[in-house]
């Protein structure tokens, strides 16, 4: 499959997210709602806002996401918020792909560390599995963060490591 | 001391939160910034901007303040993001007072845990040992976080816990 990207956010890409979104049947409707609005704010302040955003386009519509962005207050490092694939889509290695292309970005932006954050519910037991073969390390479990039962997990990513045993791209 | 305490904002406290920003030392130009950004994106959207505050006044005007609020997509959990004190008033206990005020308003919203971030560095142990002594836990240390050679700590304390060994109030 040819990996199309686009990292200009257009005024569709709003509606195109949505469809991602819940297309996966991971997100509650507010959840949705903020990853709309993120790329509304990239719209109305461009990279001020703080979010960059790489689409992978099919048929030249958003079928998968990266949005991510500088770490306030750090100096070179790098918050993947969110990273999403087409339900349709999913286990053709487009993740993969997209995620290998949005810490490319992120490196020649002279940042070193790259963190994302998932649950630690048995839902996301893929999510956390994808982090990990892509190189992730656990850096951190903050137990009931999101509610009780419910743990957050913190990956890191060393982007000046060599690549090696931990990462296969 | 007498304690007052404010929790609307007003205008003029963006200036305050510079003044007691900036006598600390403790922050960056652009930290302050976003201190004071804070507390205007409360004067402009209300609590929908996620961001609560409280002020203790001397002579009617901010001498400490916290800034703190739900965080995003959890149930009950919520972040200390600011606490600062005028620096010709610390030691006086004042912090202290102000965090537990800013406790117990938060427990008043049914939130459990409480989160605080701050440095790993140097100058950052009395900060540290001020969380320590209020009943705050290290949940997670993320080293070099905020940029070589400064690690992040994350502190938590559970409201629901009954006070004991671990909190002085």
């Amino acid at each position: 499959m040819d990996l199309v990207l686009r990292d200009r956010v257009e005024p569709a890409d709003v509606d195109a997210i949505k469809d991602i979104l819940e297309s996966t049947g991971f997100f509650f409707p507010d959840e949705v709602a903020v990853g709309q609005e993120l790329a509304s704010e990239h719209l109305a302040k461009g990279e001020a806002s703080g979010y960059l955003f790489l689409f992978a386009l099919q048929g030249g519509r958003p079928a998968a996401y990266t949005c991510y962005g500088p770490i306030p207050g750090t100096d070179g490092r790098f918050d993947i918020y969110w990273i999403a694939v087409k339900s349709e889509l999913r286990g053709q290695g487009l993740g993969r792909r997209l995620l290998a292309e949005t810490e490319a970005r992120i490196r020649s932006l002279g940042a070193r560390l790259v963190y994302a954050e998932t649950s630690g519910r048995e839902q996301y037991a893929p999510t956390r599995a994808f982090y990990e073969r892509a190189g992730y390390k656990v850096a951190a479990v903050l137990p009931e963060f999101y509610r009780d039962g419910e743990d957050k997990v913190i990956y890191v990513k060393d982007l000046a490591a060599r690549p090696g045993e931990t990462e296969r791209s």
